[in-house]
């Protein structure tokens, strides 16, 4: 018996997700290990495993394979493997050879003049570049808009979220918008009347941290016979499912940040470890998309580590590993350090309160721009009067406003949502589980990450990308994203 | 102007190349930072980027494409270039698919079943699966051998020795195999004679090792903005000629072989990062082959590391490092301690002296077995009876006699010669150097690696492939390989 076309259509993804993963050691190298004299190769290898990837996925007998395996006969996670491939192909298909090399040039180029221009806080500088990108990301969303028969943003979207729709998430991010202004004075209030947190003094050696941060990885499930923990300077989350690398940065002054980004970290590796083993290569075995990714990184950050449940039982732990007494090293002290909120100009380091202010702002900046209706020049205004009008603050410069984020002069645009819609996320997944299992929390308060990891590993590690984005959260939480399961968190976090 | 035959095999082999150095660092990855879970999806990602390379250079056009490219009136470079493509393409083109994927699943199995024979001294085990890999070898060495006007061997031997042929090594070897056992008595009676040296007492700390051989691979021009020092299993030289990775394997109680490997390994990357940059990526401006490489390594670690001019500027440093004082840190004993003989059944723990009975019985047995004359099942009476002419040993177990090595259970045949034209080759190099540029000897008695770095690299590194191994070595030395250099090193060092 010959092969089917679905057959033929697994072999052919399986090249590609090899190839994919080779990528993604080798800009895992690049971040931790590589010496500054091997970029240019670098970049030779992966731009070359990139065109490589490219031209597998769009050779002509793809199209028809994916057309002739509609008749196959295919169970469940068959047909939605056909539906990822599917939706792989046309990504890949819908932008001609010339705009897919006009886009990499550009943004190349456009980040390298953003580099400069936040270093010296001047937009002019990067202004052209960004209007060159711009350009081509308009034309990239008008092609794909076409092929996807979605709206040119959404398109977009659809590249870092499949299936997200703008319309879906405005009224939840218009729902926040008006929630947070007030909601934070509350919260500002309240924290100034409660006692200040002590703090901790260091200084905290890097050995003792990379103890620590493996040590609560362990706990909480991270299997280093498949991962690892290494340092570069931008933290993330990379490797392939089989051999996760997690990275962070350590400052000997303070151990709370790098600890807890390990953390979110973990979070990650934990659903890319947990992805279906019997899928490993297909298109339907990846993570469903960024918002869920996003989703698992701060549901064991912001909704797991960051509590007091935790706290409690990782105190004296901390307190273990730096030889700390005393009550600063008191579960509820951390709890109070780990639970500060104030308003910031710098995104990554906001709170969990304010963070929704910096992405509503990004995405309404985006939408507006890839309308046509913003001009970059007009960027640095639209953005301080954002700024005022959602978190009541004015940045003094453009290096703490519209210069301080890559994605848009790097070609990442529409990524912005999916970190409040992760959040979201986050808090309804760990609200459903909680309240399905009973073991969980009191498990978190004693180390026992079992449930938890159990719960996550069944209803959304193991599901991959069988079901879209909404599905998902619906078989797992019974109903679809709901801004008040946020809010009721933040509520009773940050006001009770 | 349309593209000339010859620039569209540029670009095919610049993209081989981008993905053969993508392999490199996926492999250095494998041996010195990849957890063990990693293992089936990095083999899945090597075997998909091998079987792309192979698809690239066998596509129907490339064959074309030489000869088109025959009449496109190029240079000295461009057409040695050209010559090393079609070298490349006879090879890859050479075997059916068939053949080559049956080669594959056969080494792989029998390397499995040769480290639990060898853990096991259990030849039995692996028999079956040697005889099976040795059966694909012939077919492949008679396929070659055809394509490439060969004899069997020579094309084997062709893969890691361009252009090496048996009937030039027979002589040598054997005028080596007549001189060797004599003047192992005489040296083995000299050393007995002498003082035994004085024993260097540790524990040497890990830390202070790495920083010893840092500090000795940067005087020798190793250059850290393009390359790592690592620790694997089996120490090598991997990576890319931008981005030079070296690895090593510590041991407490003795830093002697470690610093030895770290030079050695050194010498393999000077070669590398030497290369002509101006021909990245293509045939040309690879490595001349396996011999040439194994002559800059062992000529950084035998002709020049372990002399006596060498020891008297690392000795205080060695001291230094370790704290070391009194007669055992002198730079004489040192060289005692680098210079000792003796009659060992382990190739990879021999010394110079012996090394080359190691190999030449090797090369006599492989060629015996690739011609049919000899029956793997009759390979351990064939091993103990060559070890007792050639050494005066005879291996107790097959473990340390035809077990040890990996080679021909993994279907490396017809390698095991470049180690010792290798050391050859090092010899008759240094001699010129030294001759030539009378700075070379002094500077390595001070520290000053300059003046050898500056001879290698105008007479072996900038040369790449341009030239035969042959070509290279006369043009650097003014004769052919003469083991006569050899012999004279040998006599100076162990007899002088």
């Amino acid at each position: 018996m010959s092969a089917t076309a679905y057959d033929r259509l697994t072999s052919t993804f399986r090249r590609i997700g090899a190839l994919r993963d080779a990528e993604a050691m080798l800009h895992w190298d690049l971040a931790t290990m590589m010496p500054a004299g091997g970029s240019d190769s670098r970049a030779d290898q992966l731009a070359t495993l990139k065109a490589v990837r490219h031209g597998i996925i769009t050779a002509p007998e793809v199209g028809d394979l994916l057309d002739a395996a509609e008749s196959d006969g295919l169970d469940d996670w068959q047909g939605a493997n056909l539906r990822e491939m599917r939706r792989a192909w046309v990504h890949a298909t819908a932008l001609g050879e010339d705009l897919v090399e006009a886009m990499s040039r550009a943004t190349s180029a456009c980040e390298t003049a953003w580099r400069r221009a936040r270093a010296d806080d001047d937009f002019a500088h990067a202004l052209p570049k960004l209007e060159a990108v711009l350009r081509l990301v308009r034309d990239a969303a008008a092609a794909k808009a076409d092929v996807l028969g979605v709206a040119p943003y959404d398109a977009l979207l659809d590249e870092w979220e499949p299936g997200g729709r703008a319309a879906d998430i405005e009224p939840v991010f218009a729902d926040l918008a008006r929630f947070l202004p007030d909601f934070l004075d509350r919260v500002l209030d309240a924290q100034a009347r409660a006692p200040a947190p002590k703090s901790l003094d260091g200084p905290f050696p890097i050995d003792a941290q990379r103890a620590l941060g493996v040590r609560l990885m362990e706990r909480l499930g991270f299997d280093f016979a498949h991962g690892r923990l290494d340092v570069s300077l931008h933290p993330f989350c990379g490797g392939t499912p089989d051999d996760v690398r997690i990275t962070t940065r350590y400052d000997e002054d303070d151990f709370t940040k790098a600890l807890m980004g390990v953390l979110h970290e973990t979070g990650h590796a934990l659903y890319e470890r947990g992805l279906p083993s019997a899928w490993r290569g297909q298109p339907v075995g990846e993570a469903r998309g960024m918002s869920v990714h996003e989703s698992q990184s701060l549901l064991i950050e912001m909704q797991v580590c960051r509590s007091q449940d935790f706290l409690a039982f990782a105190a004296p732990l901390m307190a273990d590993a730096f030889g700390g007494t005393g009550p600063a090293w008191e579960a509820e002290n951390l709890y109070r350090l780990y639970s500060r909120v104030e308003r910031d100009l710098i995104r990554v380091d906001a709170d969990e309160v304010t963070y929704p202010a910096h992405v509503i702002l990004r995405f309404d900046l985006e939408r507006t721009m890839v309308a046509g209706d913003l001009a970059p020049a007009d960027l640095p205004g639209a953005w301080a009067e954002g700024m005022e009008r959602l978190l009541g603050i004015v940045p003094p410069d453009d290096r703490s406003g519209c210069l301080q984020d890559i994605h848009w002069y790097d070609g990442a645009w529409g990524y912005f949502p999916t970190y409040t819609l992760g959040a979201m996320t986050a808090a309804q997944l760990f609200d459903a589980a909680r309240r399905t299992d009973p073991a969980i929390v009191p498990g978190i308060r004693t180390g026992d990450f079992a449930p938890l990891l159990d719960w996550l590993r069944e209803n959304v590690h193991a599901k991959a990308s069988r079901l879209s984005m909404a599905d998902l959260l619906s078989e797992a939480t019974g109903r679809p994203l709901d801004a008040a399961v946020f809010k009721a968190h933040l509520a009773a976090r940050y006001l009770d």
